[in-house]
């Protein structure tokens, strides 16, 4: 098994699929000044391209790998779809029955079935493509960190909620090429108790997003106004955490209401389906977004930084919306995340596997 | 069309099927002075018997009817049944349909499909029962205001999900008798686009309560740490909705999480099932009520509001738990409720039908 790091701490070039390599921005140091590291983040390249109020459709970056590299495109969402399914299929058969329920933290619940659909899932990946490297919640990271590929596993995403029995969670599996999304899966378990169902999301780069096999666009909404929103809340309870119930109180003010159902894969798979207008949350990881932001920019929406910056999976933080109300999310999300910075809260990149070559 | 009073002015005595009669506590007017209206509530029994913090389940008043009257509960509760599955059926017609949207205040939806919803219902109700009085969300109170039932109609709980297709929503019908919950339906829709799907409460007085046909329970936890709850805020942007922004915060500090799903009768109905811990809200209608309150208790919940003190469904506040966490959440619940009566926000009861006479 080899390592990962919070920090990256060296970068190999190679050029062999990705579209373009370069090194890094500078990373700040986790000791760092609050002023230095807010500096630091200045420079990450924010493609706003203009300003005016009337513009209904800003342009930022997309999230989404060029192409799926050597492997064709439905061949890799096939074998991202079967790995989620094989996980999803561990999972419904757990939902009805007694948990064994561990914790890591307060209120962090780890499940057999998180373990058992994360086994299945990864055998799935190995079988498929031997030489890949693997992030997974539960296991760390495994393969060549010579490869292209990176999968991005969430065995149960919502373990919170499965513990409970209550809906909604998720299988999540997404695939990143050159260190960006070019495969996603998402198995969601809908209903509870009584009548539990699945709903799959999928999407792969440049090839349009799914529900149930069926093309799904995010909602045309253009007013907070008239938006439902959702967001989430981590297991730390630090600044940003509270920032974020401020944020929580603010929107639930304006908008039409925003929901907390409790799992990031979920959120924004129901952002891609146009049922809520958009979804943000700090702290969470690549396994937990690297799925659903491809899935969301392929149904026609846009994925930043809460700061408005441009997003990769490794980041702290993301605000994914229909694109038709980002700007305005961002009037209050933007500023509210520069003041986390000035405090000094890190938002450096994180679980980024040692010398995994990307294009970011 | 009789009409109904925000507060009753007066209390018919009469004994024909009621258990017992007995003229309403003091209601304060609302020009009262904070002080006297504070006074007034504390008037209300609260039927805590110990206040040793090992006792697991302290003795709260029962919200059920002691009966269900001259009308057999298997009776009763067949058409509270017949009417909810009426009102669904024209709801699940309409789930996937383009919308026609009116707006009554900054958030507050109502569509065609709420007015054909509760049109059916009321048919039910009317051809079973002509004589029992009805008070719907939409078309206010109608019928005969002697009776000693009164149906309460809520035929889509949760527009604003329904207006964007986001679950969950219901039809939440109940009964009363001489004031109390006596029978209750409540059919929630779950899963959303490409998979909706529907799971149907009910309870009767003294009869337990069901979902899809099976007996459900509450759940046994009894620690608010180890709880998932879910509460409410309502279109009102009032002191009372500052308060329960700061529960919320509390609570998801404390907690394994607080949910925020937006359709009263579904979260009481999921508290019942025993997937959430506890619920809770302010500004609730009878109407948002008078199902799910009776589905919890008769699931071996407790119901009280969020003062600690008894309920009935004309108060203004509601906390459902599974009995065990009840006295853990009022520990913060109840003081903030009573700061807000100091303030002077209006907990009076609301809604009751001028002349109906209850057992409370």
């Amino acid at each position: 098994m080899a390592k990962f790091l919070l920090f990256p701490s060296s970068i190999r070039i190679h050029s062999r699929f990705c579209t373009a390599s370069r090194p890094f921005l500078p990373i700040p140091s986790p000791k760092l000044s609050p002023l230095r590291r807010n500096l630091s983040f200045k420079t990450k390249t924010m493609s706003v391209l203009s300003e005016s109020p009337n513009e209904k459709k800003k342009k930022y970056s997309k999230v989404a790998a060029e192409s799926t590299g050597s492997i064709p495109a439905a061949e890799l969402l096939g074998v991202v779809e079967l790995a989620a399914k094989a996980g999803a299929e561990v999972v419904m058969e757990a939902v009805d029955k007694p948990r064994n329920i561990n914790y890591k933290g307060a209120t962090d619940l780890v499940t057999d079935t998180d373990k058992m659909s994360e086994s299945v899932i990864l055998e799935v990946v190995k079988n498929n493509f031997k030489d890949h490297l693997i992030l997974g919640e539960e296991g760390g990271i495994i393969g060549d960190t010579s490869s292209d590929y990176l999968w991005c596993i969430d065995p149960l995403d919502g373990t919170t909620n499965f513990a409970h029995g209550y809906p909604s969670f998720a299988v999540s599996v997404g695939v990143l090429f050159c260190g960006k999304p070019a495969a996603a899966s998402v198995v969601e378990f809908v209903g509870g108790p009584m009548c539990w169902n699945t709903r799959t999301f999928s999407a792969s780069s440049r090839g349009g997003a799914f529900c149930n096999g069926q093309k799904i666009h995010v909602s045309q909404t253009n007013q907070v106004e008239r938006s439902l929103l959702v967001t989430g809340f981590g297991y730390e309870h630090d600044d940003a955490w509270t920032t974020n119930i401020e944020l929580f109180k603010e929107f639930t003010h304006i908008s039409r209401g925003v929901r907390r159902l409790g799992a990031a894969a979920v959120d924004m798979s129901h952002v891609a389906l146009g049922i809520v207008e958009a979804y943000w949350e700090y702290r969470l990881k690549p396994w937990d977004m690297a799925a659903g932001v491809l899935i969301v920019e392929e149904a026609g929406g846009t994925v930043t930084c809460m700061d408005g910056g441009s997003f990769s999976v490794f980041d702290r933080s993301v605000l994914v919306s229909n694109g038709l109300v980002h700007n305005q999310l961002l009037e209050k999300i933007s500023p509210a995340t520069e003041d986390l910075k000035t405090k000094g809260i890190d938002f450096s990149m994180w679980f980024k596997p040692e010398n995994y070559v990307t294009d970011l």
